[in-house]
């Protein structure tokens, strides 16, 4: 059977503001300390075990412009284009009733656009040993063996050991985002690992349980596999999206299914959710600055500096600041105060002028 | 005897890059809540009691350009310009043999460019009993009396009173800037005042002043003399502030002489010495935050934030912070820094490529 990749790339990225921008999201942007971009390395990295022909793409139309450019070899008819952003289970039904259309079955890879993985050799290993637990129809998550406490992911907890695969273990329960105690007691504990959001299947297996536990969304999914490469795809795909409630896949289906095992795994995978992530991606400086373009700093430590202009940016005194400067907008930030963006983007939403800034 | 003016305008404004440049100083910017410049300020303000051409300025090369621009008005032969930076004795020995020459003997107001004066008819008041006074070949200073601990000011400790002019004091001795403690003892003694720096004399007085304790200064002075409104006179000043040693009027004359009076003044008086002397010019806004431009701020306090810019300045979590967008460089600096400018513009001069920005 075959290995096709289906790529989550509709995300708005707005904690990366000002440099992720409404139509230039994280997923484009260059930020793991390479000249390509996250949704480039993804794709670079999931190739190794899937042939581009079978690279999907699930993203919003807002970057059809942006995907063609950055990614000239991948299949106009494999880029979904999802109308409405409804959470990853309307996403990923819909890339399923595709692949069943197209492939009848295939094993399928479900990861994000803009994730960090460190150690490519074992990651594609637990790829490839996802793949022979999945043709057991389990559906399989990778999870990562936490290394410091945070509150920012979810957490699953281990069951057991499989008999035939003895590194890896069934799913006893997920868990949303924890308070800072609770993350604490499950970094601590040895049970828990973060969800990576990473997951293997059978193309089939996924179609089935989303009929089984989102007998809704099937409703739609499955007249969207009846339209898939007909004229009236885009059309259905626009209604159904309009009916079909936000949901994730977890809480949709992982929470509920009993067939979800999950790999311990330690492959250097981060979620580059906040400007924070940019420490724990590049080196620091004798001063464990960061430090990125025209920068002239006196008296300046622990802090993340990036001038993506040709003007010039000087500090002093600062101690755990984030200063972004772009063409256009600057952000001058406590590393504290960086999971506050949102709001900042909010508030800059309030003023009509101030929109062509996002 | 006509009232003649001496404005002082050849300073660099270092500590308010970005906003000052090397080209712009801080003496031509907009800094006190006004539309007109510090110096177009300072002309306003002393033409209440000096005729506009009787207006001398002392300046550098460098701003011819923008003197005229800001100061159509003013007589171009009455912008004298010096070839070098030799502090304030050659500055005012210069206009000195220029108004010798012109009007024999004058009431000369000597003043900076760049100061602000929150009641200007208590100034002018000052001025006018100094100008009185003066007529006795006195060199009349006006100080400021203290209220705040500064350690960024000369001091001026009070003699005894003047038997004519109950509100003016002989001069016990002018002393440096002094150390925090010093300060502190100075402000509340009640026998100290701030040297602002603005004197008043009768022009043959500083001419015979500079005779008498700056001998080496007064041969040039005398050769420039001569020269005045000859072809020679810029030959004459270039030789001369070739040889000429930089030497201040408090050190060179001030705490020599023996006729110095000072009018204690209480006129709102300020150097506008950095960033800092904003908050004190400018209201600032419930989170005691002086903001200018497009600024979206959230939990930001305490802060000066100036946008010069039609780029989006964002902060969050700012405290006690500067942050000035100009549109070619970006300063982000703590409070307490401020005073270091001087040394971070020696750091950006050192990159031939950065020159361009100061």
């Amino acid at each position: 059977m075959k290995n096709v990749a289906i790529i989550m790339a509709g995300g708005k990225g707005e904690r990366f503001w000002p440099m992720s921008r409404n139509e230039m999201p994280k997923q484009f942007l260059t930020l793991a300390d390479s000249k390509l971009t996250m949704i480039q390395l993804t794709i670079k990295r999931i190739s190794q075990i899937v042939n581009e022909e079978d690279i999907y793409i699930v993203t919003s139309k807002n970057y059809e412009e942006i995907i063609y450019e950055q990614l000239p070899n991948i299949k106009k008819e494999n880029i979904l284009f999802e109308p409405q952003r409804k959470n990853t289970a309307p996403c990923i039904g819909l890339a399923t009733a595709v692949i069943k259309k197209r492939y009848g079955d295939a094993n399928i890879v479900v990861l994000a656009s803009d994730h960090v993985i460190g150690n490519e050799k074992l990651f594609i290993n637990n790829l490839e040993l996802a793949i022979e637990c999945a043709q057991r129809d389990n559906i399989v998550t990778l999870g990562i063996v936490p290394h410091y406490i945070e509150t920012g992911y979810g957490y699953i907890e281990l069951g057991k050991k499989d008999d035939k695969f003895p590194t890896i273990y069934t799913v006893n329960k997920f868990v949303e985002k924890p308070d800072y105690e609770t993350a604490k007691k499950y970094c601590t504990s040895g049970n828990y690992l973060w969800n990576s959001g990473i997951f293997i299947c059978k193309n089939s297996t996924m179609y089935n349980s989303v009929a089984t536990y989102m007998p809704k969304l099937y409703e739609s999914i499955r007249k969207i596999y009846e339209a898939v490469d007909t004229e009236k795809f885009e059309t259905i795909i626009k209604d159904e999206f309009n009916k079909i409630e936000s949901q994730s896949i977890d809480y949709g289906v992982m929470e509920k299914a009993s067939n979800i095992y999950v790999i311990p795994g330690n492959f250097g995978w981060d979620d580059v959710g906040s400007w924070l992530a940019i420490e724990r991606l590049n080196e620091v400086d004798a001063q464990r600055n960061i430090c990125e373009g025209n920068i002239v700093s006196i008296d300046s430590a622990n802090n993340i500096i990036i001038n993506k202009t040709n003007r010039l940016v000087a500090t002093s005194g600062l101690e755990n600041m984030v200063v972004i400067n772009t063409e256009d907008a600057l952000l001058v930030i406590t590393k504290e105060n960086t999971s506050n963006i949102k709001e900042l983007i909010k508030k800059i939403e309030q003023d009509e002028n101030n929109k062509k800034f996002l």
